[in-house]
């Protein structure tokens, strides 16, 4: 009613304000940081018998933005997206507002024609020149457990109805670095994590399939990772293609984070091979910043797998006597029922600058990397872990009073301890966010990652000088 | 930069005319229908090298909005979600500014702390008196995937690391009414659809459960529905708990549709027993109106078994050598990675009208229900499927040229070529849109959902006509 759209009225001059122009502004803050208990009493998170005055859910939206971390924020490098596009938060605000749902042509015709568009031209990039489908998920985690769902029933159709208690055991493999998202879909599909081993070198694929089929387990797929979430590494796809070719199985390729190199012709060498896999899950929410969640879960298949893997042929939703051709309605090729409309603000984003503008966007983000990892090695105190080669720019800061320490577990005890006080003033100040996490058997390091076309040569630099004053006394 | 800028400011009017007031103004057409060649050719779908100019661009945002269903007009009736709440809308907008994802405090803080206080009072409305545990998901869908999920973990927790195949065969009931989600679960979790009993009536739960176990099965849940998705019946829940108990059975309550009827003092004995449930899935963007999505998993465990069964423990994620208390890093109980702050929406629109605002809501809904099932008891060539319980009116128009003809097949034959004839009109007229489908032996009928507090008694009456009008000479 009339009340309803004054509070609307006035409350979007509040975002536009303070959650769009302020947050992505490299002179605001990028948090306000408040413990959870702090935060607790500021939010007066109670739900109560009766409503609040407009007013006071206007103060409400400025307070959740206030204290909410700035993502959009040219210095926000904390996780594998940044950045605020225009055009997709344009595309987002009109989804949010017509609330669609895509399971059918019927309720969401122009949502199912972008999305299927989109997904036509990531396969065409991908390299699938025969075609390909795909669907869009609710994240990459969900998109790889649709790899392993697809995977098994290409291999044995009658898990669908049987269940995986009717068949012999049932493994993959996966490389070393692979996303934590491949033990949790073993773990939900009902693989079991002990069923996934991980190969350290590709040699060794090769035996372990052998030894693995003697003993009565059925080896059924690959997952292969381009661009890992720490160091941004890509698996070697050509060799690991050789090897599901010769052993019968489906390469699934995980380049949710590295799959944007794709856009690069000047990088897309990374992913050489990646048209000869049978699945690629692939997040444009990430490298090209079309806002969360935007996540395309491709088979090279065309003969209708992902439709009857996952089909429950709701009579109630997809009936068969509608007046329109109902291969538009795509819904029961997912596992979900609502569905959001994830493809739509990716469209526009890309309509409105083009392949070209995305191209232009991936090389200057791993420009910026490659001047970042210059900078690091220019500069006392700062240690590289390893060349990037991706926009995951991984280093050490060593505090001036270890440079002079041996090498050897003491120093690294000590390097391990900095990062995480560093990590802890930069948050109470709120001049930048940036990740760090021990590796292996590596101590803490940072992991700055480059995405947004905001971010500048100054901000690199701003990063490392942040570091080093936040962390010199330690 | 300045041009993206000026594009978003060109855009919001846009936005907000087109897609806010123009979508939900009584009016106005609920749906321009085009074909799906049609609208291929009108959008121009096609991804190309170059970007578009910002006038091209607000004019496919004018397009998009224009070719699209307005499921926030009060005649969307089509689905189990309608209308558009202001409140909602504004979380959902400031969201979507700010683009978290709910892994951690340290990057979503706000976020996490209202998501826990909403899941912590519906856990109190559920009637878990000792509290409970819970998580949003991207759909009911998932949500009832987790519920088998934590199920099995609880019954077999070997079940993550060795899988279903180290398992007898594990086997679960569901009611005959149930979401076709169950299935869907079933056949991706890898449990098989086959090991999904339909039980259609209680007293059988018993008989089978014991002829299972002496067949080497492992019975170990049951899916309760609330609220079913065609007729909108709910299941006894408390003879439901009975058996679940004597057989040592998870219980799991589908009440996605259905709970909302729990925020009304008077409808909710619809649901009296659902606080003995060992989980429970439950999506306020249904009737609450929260917006697509918004879906509550909630268990009464008390023993971390959402962090337990789903956990990877990701070290470049969930450090423990935080400076905060890493108990508010939640993400792990997820089989998300990135994930979206679907509560906040609800959170702010329940601050704004208050308990007692949702339960108008829902009561009012449900009078309007009743109102319209006695209208079509009322008229001529109007017949109700059964007496509704919940807002789920279903009902057959029977065109005047059939209503002498005697009941029998030849009569259900014609009957069931009418509703899609109807839809077909309807939407080409643009005046509204509701469902329809075949259930079990019963021709189509349609199914009138009741959700929104804008939906007036002349909309009702509308209803009726419209359909009478469309329909007359069939």
């Amino acid at each position: 009613g009339a009340q309803g759209e004054s509070f609307l009225r006035d409350a979007m001059p509040i975002i536009m304000e303070e959650a769009v122009w302020k947050a992505t502004d490299v002179k605001e803050k990028v948090c306000e940081w408040r413990s959870p208990e702090q935060l607790k009493d500021l939010l007066d998170l109670e739900l109560r018998e009766g409503g609040e005055a407009h007013p006071q859910i206007l103060q409400r939206c400025r307070d959740a933005i206030r204290y909410s971390v700035k993502t959009g924020h040219p210095r926000f490098f904390n996780q594998l997206y940044a950045g605020m596009d225009p055009y997709s938060l344009v595309g987002r605000f009109i989804t949010e507002a017509i609330n669609p749902s895509l399971y059918t042509y019927e309720v969401a015709p122009v949502f199912l024609l972008t999305e299927e568009a989109v997904l036509q031209k990531m396969i065409e990039i991908i390299g699938w020149q025969e075609g390909g489908d795909g669907i869009f998920s609710p994240g990459g985690s969900v998109s790889n457990m649709y790899a392993v769902n697809v995977a098994r029933y290409h291999h044995c159709p009658d898990v669908k109805v049987l269940g995986l208690s009717a068949l012999p055991r049932l493994v993959m493999f996966t490389s070393q670095e692979c996303h934590y998202s491949v033990a949790k879909a073993a773990a939900f599909l009902g693989i079991g994590t002990n069923n996934v081993y991980v190969i350290p070198s590709d040699k060794r694929y090769a035996a372990h399939c052998c030894s693995l089929l003697l003993t009565g387990a059925l080896p059924f797929m690959v997952n292969a990772t381009a661009g890992t979430t720490v160091l941004g590494a890509f698996d070697p796809l050509e060799e690991i293609a050789d090897i599901c070719e010769r052993h019968n199985l489906w390469m699934h390729v995980d380049a949710c984070w590295g799959g944007g190199a794709l856009m690069s012709k000047k990088h897309r060498y990374l992913l050489q091979g990646i048209h000869r896999a049978n699945s690629v899950a692939w997040n444009p929410h990430k490298m090209l910043m079309a806002g969360l969640q935007c996540c395309a879960f491709m088979v090279r298949d065309k003969t209708n797998l992902l439709q009857r893997c996952h089909s429950a042929q709701a009579s109630y939703l997809f009936q068969q006597d509608k007046f329109y051709d109902v291969s538009y309605d795509t819904g029961d090729k997912s596992i979900q029922c609502s569905r959001k409309p994830d493809a739509f603000k990716f469209w526009l984003m890309w309509k409105a600058i083009g392949t070209k503008g995305l191209e232009e966007r991936v090389e200057r983000a791993l420009a910026m990397a490659r001047y970042l990892a210059e900078e690091i090695k220019k500069r006392d105190g700062f240690r590289l872990v390893m060349e990037p080669e991706y926009t995951n720019v991984c280093f050490w800061y060593i505090p001036p009073s270890l440079r002079d320490m041996a090498d050897g577990p003491e120093f690294w005890r000590n390097v391990h301890a900095v990062a995480p006080v560093v990590k802890e003033r930069m948050m109470k100040k709120g001049s930048m966010m940036v990740g760090y996490q021990p590796h292996g058997d590596k101590a803490n390091f940072f992991r700055q990652i480059i995405i947004s076309p905001q971010v500048s040569r100054e901000d690199m630099d701003f990063l490392l000088d942040q570091i080093h004053s936040l962390g010199m006394d330690l």
